[in-house]
């Protein structure tokens, strides 16, 4: 199964929808696909210049170390040369709460991964908050890979 | 005046439309500001995969050149080398129709330049007319500055 | 289906082998997943510096386009311009046979694509031809996207 | 002596063994020349995309300062701003062990560095340790220049 466009909309959707509730600062929202490649994305009024670029290496971020980026934040805490060099390296991981790897709803079992959201423009707790909801509506799952 | 979220989604769904209409290829497309920054953009179920970055080409050279992609293509034809050097050189110049500066409707007048459309996926001719189409949704103008 | 490592290492031999039967320039051999992500490469003893280069942008090209390097470089000669702009915005694409989208072997229907093969080293007709011998060799279907 | 894609072959498949003896997670494994070019590689299935950046940027970084990435990571930790400057100007060091330096094994004497080994899944001491089974599987030497 891939991440269809009308999967995408439905998480951008819910997403903005969530942030509009929490009075979020303005964001900017990547949805990609397994191979990291943009399936839509969506910049609201007013965010500024790089939350699009921050938006995406979080997505991508995610997506190339098969983890959320909540999680890499935490292990580049603990190791920051190694997770700088990343960044350099790919140039694209942000080290930020709000990649969230889209997983296949598969019943109880964990299903495969089949894209990831990337959301940038409040506090990463903000982000990542947004990003599950967009997720929970179009039915899919989300976690880092085990 | 600067491109809302607002109008670049109106454009998108009447292009999108527009494209089913008329049995398109599936299409990848962009909204750009006029600082060429992202909006929104969206690739259909199926579109390969330098849609996105020949759509995102078009709409950021028709920005970056001050005129649409079809009147590009044609200068181009006549003066290939300069405009393969600025292709090579900016890395962002597809010359090709479908790239179309947006403008603000401003009644009789020619309005300012508040962004730009690219679209990708089926002939060039078709992806323009479902920019036209979009950008006429949405109540604004077009065409390239004089 | 995605294409694995296993099936790969077999699209590789055997493409390195019709070439070694054929008496071919050193070739390099680069195989793509669906997207556009290296699974496997090899450069033989003696390959010049940009042959991978070269096969990775066949290879990319082709996935990226929809269409093997042999069509779009017949394409390209009726319409270098545009061409030409689309290597230069995506700096992934290389103009001569040798670039082959891989399709899941389903019977008599045409699969879907899976990834691509791309080899440089000797004439393009050269390249394919191994190109196509690889695929054939791993039980897997090949040719451009309708 | 330069290195052969028959070596290169050598030590990809013994490092790939060694991980599936040790029970890895899957894993990249990227072999360069001493001028950088790669090789050979391969990307076992599950690998998450980051994972052939990250064994490029080990043995790219490994060759590019003369020493194996276990050494640049602990001078990296004495001296951070440095080491992520590099990483920045280059984009091709990632500061984790599992990039190792090809000698020609000499027999008594340390022989000349003809290529590296970059790998990258698990750990980095279990990607090292990968990459020293396929090096003395090859019957070549390794270690960092003096």
């Amino acid at each position: 199964m891939s991440l269809s466009l009308a999967q995408a909309r439905t998480i951008i959707d819910a997403a903005l929808a969530q942030g509009r509730a929490e009075g979020a600062q303005p964001l900017a929202i990547v949805i990609l696909d397994a191979g990291a490649h943009p399936v839509a994305m969506m910049r609201e009024d007013g965010a500024s210049l790089f939350r699009f670029d921050i938006a995406k290496a979080k997505a991508a971020g995610a997506l190339g170390m098969g983890a959320d980026t909540r999680i890499l934040a935490t292990r580049a805490a603990a190791n920051p040369v190694f997770f700088q060099s990343i960044a350099a390296a790919t140039g694209r991981l942000a080290l930020s709460p709000g990649g969230v790897l889209i997983r296949d709803a598969d019943g109880a079992a964990r299903g495969a991964v089949i894209g990831a959201v990337g959301i940038s423009g409040d506090t990463g707790d903000c982000d990542e908050a947004c990003a599950l909801a967009g997720i929970r509506a179009a039915g899919l799952s989300h976690g880092d890979m085990q």
